[in-house]
């Protein structure tokens, strides 16, 4: 493993030196691992929340179906009364419980499960698009590089040549351009990601 | 509805009167609905069970998953101590309310689903084995009695007749005791319901 600076310096870019490409690849391996981590910390937090939904939904109807005792309308209800009062008393309390149970559920949706998904569908995914894009720009320049070279030496294909610099350079640029957003979105991420890994458990511990 | 008494008389079960036969339906139909409603209510109160016991898994998951950032190694990891500590703090918190989830879990099935499994498998249980071991009974008492009044009249049928006597009052003696073991189930049924009732609630109030 090469030694870890923590950024990828946008001078080096235009280098694009065997050792800003080895730099490169720690960051995308890096990138890639946080993926991996986010997508199960991700499900682990639709877990928890699914639970915690799923306990307001049967508090709510363990409370609706107290008070359907009344209801059944016993034919030897003489002397049900009482039971029919307690079990009301006790549909109040689970009532108020379910209240607590579904508000949990919602702010867990809200300041748990949400932020990681938004910091899975918004940061991550633009440093795969931008992969891509980049990806996409090497390849178009290192073709223009290979037709370039390739050119016969003679001097009447000095229009064509000059054409194929101009395109050579244009490539550059584009390739350029795009190392440089990937770069900036691979070292935004590094510090992203500690907020990203922090705030769910913080909307967690504040819901409690 | 016939008028309703709390009890049905063990003295009324050998003449099995047409009024004893209609109150007696009246307590049938009272332990039939009871048996629906416990039912719901069981199922009720496993889904309640069963959310507080996926949380407890959820939760255990949810703390495990937060201490695998660590062993994630990021080859970016300078910087991320503070993340991991961090995480590691609240992976001990989640494991806290873990062991508080899990504890409730198992204290709702103790004190709230056994209780009414129980009134389901011991009370409900018996009264329909009864109301139909009082079924055969009637049932082999009826047939004696048709054999019994379809006999020839003839004189050398006397001893045939003596026989079928017997068996008419052997038959109705089992009816008797079934019917009164059957009457007795249904009474105490009155007075285990309550119980049966609210105990799971009170158990579920404790647990909270």
């Amino acid at each position: 493993m090469p030694a870890v600076h923590h950024k990828l310096l946008l001078e080096d870019a235009l280098q694009d030196s065997p050792q800003t490409r080895s730099l490169l690849s720690v960051f995308e391996e890096d990138s890639g691992n946080l993926t991996e981590y986010t997508n199960q910390l991700l499900q682990t937090l639709q877990r928890v929340f699914g639970a915690q939904s799923e306990m307001g939904l049967a508090t709510e109807q363990l409370s609706r179906q107290l008070l359907d005792y009344e209801k059944k309308n016993f034919a030897l209800g003489k002397g049900d009364e009482e039971v029919i009062t307690t079990l009301q008393s006790f549909a109040k309390t689970v009532g108020e419980l379910n209240s607590l149970h579904s508000g949990l559920a919602n702010q867990m949706a809200d300041s748990m499960v949400f932020p990681l998904i938004q910091f899975r569908e918004k940061d991550l995914t633009e440093i795969s698009t931008l992969k891509e894009i980049f990806g996409i720009a090497t390849d178009e320049h290192e073709a223009a590089m290979v037709k370039y070279s390739r050119l016969p030496k003679k001097k009447e294909n000095e229009k064509l040549k000059a054409d194929m610099m101009k395109e050579v350079a244009y490539t550059r640029r584009k390739q350029h351009q795009a190392s440089l957003q990937y770069y900036c979105a691979l070292n935004a991420l590094q510090y992203r990601k500690r907020v990203a890994m922090l705030e769910p458990m913080l909307g967690y511990t504040q819901a409690q």
